[in-house]
């Protein structure tokens, strides 16, 4: 999960079709980019407020729910 | 949030178009019978695997991005 250019939003990450491996980055700086290239997609958490980052539990429990097709 | 026999499941939670008080119950015991009569609705997370409950933190955060569109 990354604040990349082609970063799609959550809302729009489809249910995972094939076995997935999700990478979540660090809050400050992210995802490496030589990490970043091998990646399929890149997934940004829209946040409200004014938290700077979401706990890494969390946003990785709201993408496991959307990639298992139950949000 | 509660195992409730009307229980909706958080896939069918549409966003909030009110101020929306969100009540968490207990992983064991749940939301006491006098207060779920008190609620408008009922909201069951679905979970896949051996755990018996989720962290408070996770769920209400995946209800809070349900409940704002979010998702």
């Amino acid at each position: 999960m990354e604040l990349a250019d082609e970063a799609i939003r959550l809302a729009d990450l489809p249910a995972a079709d094939r076995r997935t491996i999700m990478i979540l980055g660090h809050e400050a700086s992210g995802i490496p980019s030589e990490a970043l290239d091998l990646l399929d997609r890149a997934v940004e958490i829209p946040m409200v407020g004014t938290g700077h980052s979401l706990n890494v539990a969390v946003a990785g429990s709201l993408v496991l729910y959307k990639l298992a097709g139950l949000l």
